[in-house]
């Protein structure tokens, strides 16, 4: 079946702020895969746009140029993807959408995909519609607007307008709080016993101790912000990427030119790679990815350039993944090949 | 200026033999480059449907499925189409024009690009306008039947009509007949002074002599005929196939299934490996190149199955490339890796 997202604006995201994940699992995975890193033609090494998230179970994609399928097979596989978030609809952002459909209904995919993107989307379809033909899965496609928020379970995406030539919309992944550390000796110091008491605790409960009742506040550290991802597609530096990246793990951020060439980046509505550092250093992002680096530039010098604006730059070619740990567990770390399915991880 | 063909009929051809090359090269290559020979759905070695005829400095694709663009990247490199024929408009067959139409435009092409495909063809433009928009460069569209011959300088592309799901055309490239070797000593025999004669004599021009006028019959050897490359598509074996194919120098068919599932290939319009040979054999073509195969087989089964039925038969990878010399200068080679840019052909 499939699940329906209420929509709602971006004021009442506070709510959703308090409210523990619902199956918090200390170890839950968060990846970005780079599928295509490439402007707006194809290189040799770098496919057009396509980035997929991985958290858990869960496969969102953002962006699908052409030969993302082909991309999938070449890395991770032909993984069913659950939702897929289209920035704008340049050819390089989409063109992959027809070709990746087809693939899903010749191996008989039968749960729903769902499709987001802004204004134009249906239009979008509409003309892919006689390529795409006749599926055998239920496909459901959704127009948002900056602001949108769509709820998931522990998490939800941020939609957020950016400035590109186009409508063009940037993603954000928000995980929801998460309780703070429990304290096991001062529960038992509190008389409560090891057991379906602790997890009653951890789980907001109020339970009986030796002096009466115990709240989970009197036993649990302050609550743990969850990680976020943010992807911004094509677009000029702008100040909503600031506001949604606020202190994110990872900004994906437009990095098309270098400064010598910045006034071709606003002719275009695109960004040089320092611009995308100073939007990172303002946000005070753990890690900026540079993507859709022209191929002019020797992408070791682009990155140099932007480090000089923001240290913890990087540059993923295709088929590298970024791996998003809990802070207290560490930083996002760039795993070079690290999509690949026969990536053999360095020992040490 | 586009180059108009005065399309004429099958029965017609025979008016084209007999007529000379107009810039006859004795070493005037001819290669075919596999830049796709996967099914109906990509895998991490196979890309879908292409390859690229060159004929000395003339490029004619057949076929542009998905990342067909990047294959060009990844091989020859993002060379200058002058025709594209489409075999039939299934996805895996089409999908990457749109792509590859738009980046020669980002890079500022300027010679028009003829594409040629089965009725059909202006549908699947008129369906592909929304995402292609305007170009910078003249297309030119036309739609072929089967047996429709559109004469080109000194070869000519015959569309044959093949047996798929759906309409469907295969297509080949037939060179012109070269005159017969010129014998230089019995020209001088005969009293022609080496020089400005001996030329006129090889284009087809009576010259004097010792003892009056010596005619071109007289120290020319035999028309030699020009060479042949077929390509099918997707097809089930057919008769026009046999036709069109008669003594070429080498056949590209389809050969998507082993004889285990012989019953999906007719189900589905396809060959198996075997038919494909079977026709080869009949033919008596000199090279059978075996594309299509869907990825559940292992290659080398597949081609030891349909070399039983005809021995010359190879399975080209993508970006190997097939080199068709004259016949009295060697039979047709693959060459494996050889449509890389930075193949080194090894020595020896």
């Amino acid at each position: 079946m499939l699940r329906r997202h209420a929509l709602y604006p971006a004021e009442l995201r506070a709510r959703k702020r308090g409210v523990y994940w619902s199956g918090y699992a200390p170890r839950m995975d968060l990846s970005v895969a780079f599928l295509g890193t490439g402007g707006p033609v194809p290189t040799a090494l770098r496919g057009t746009a396509s980035v997929l998230i991985t958290r858990g179970g869960e496969k969102l994609m953002v962006d699908c140029g052409e030969g993302t399928q082909r991309q999938l097979r070449r890395s991770v596989g032909l993984v069913q993807v659950d939702e897929i978030y289209l920035t704008h609809f340049h050819l390089d952002h989409c063109l992959g959408l027809p070709g990746l459909l087809k693939t899903y209904d010749l191996n008989d995919r039968e749960s729903p995909l769902q499709i987001f993107g802004p204004r134009g989307l249906h239009k979008l379809m509409q003309d892919f519609q006689p390529l795409i033909g006749r599926l055998g899965y239920h496909l459901e496609v959704e127009e948002l607007h900056g602001g949108d928020i769509l709820p998931h379970a522990d998490y939800e995406i941020e939609a957020f307008p950016v400035e590109h030539r186009t409508q063009a919309l940037g993603y954000a992944l928000l995980e929801d709080d998460r309780p703070g550390r429990f304290d096991p000796d001062e529960a038992i110091r509190l008389g409560v016993q090891p057991g379906p008491a602790f997890k009653a605790l951890q789980d907001g409960e109020t339970v009986a101790g030796n002096g009466g009742e115990v709240r989970p506040g009197q036993v649990m550290g302050e609550d743990r912000p969850g990680r976020a991802v943010v992807i911004t597609g094509d677009t000029l530096p702008c100040r909503a990427t600031v506001e949604a990246a606020r202190e994110a793990d990872l900004l994906v951020h437009d990095s098309s030119f270098m400064v010598e060439d910045a006034d071709r980046a606003l002719e275009t509505g695109h960004s040089t790679g320092v611009e995308a550092a100073e939007v990172a250093a303002e946000a005070e992002v753990k890690m900026l990815a540079m993507v859709h680096i022209s191929s002019r530039y020797h992408v070791g010098k682009a990155l140099d350039e932007a480090r000089e604006a923001f240290e913890c730059a990087v540059a993923p070619r295709d088929f590298d993944l970024i791996e998003i740990p809990f802070p207290e567990r560490g930083e996002p770390t760039l795993v070079s090949g690290g999509a690949r399915r026969d990536f053999a991880r360095p020992e040490g």
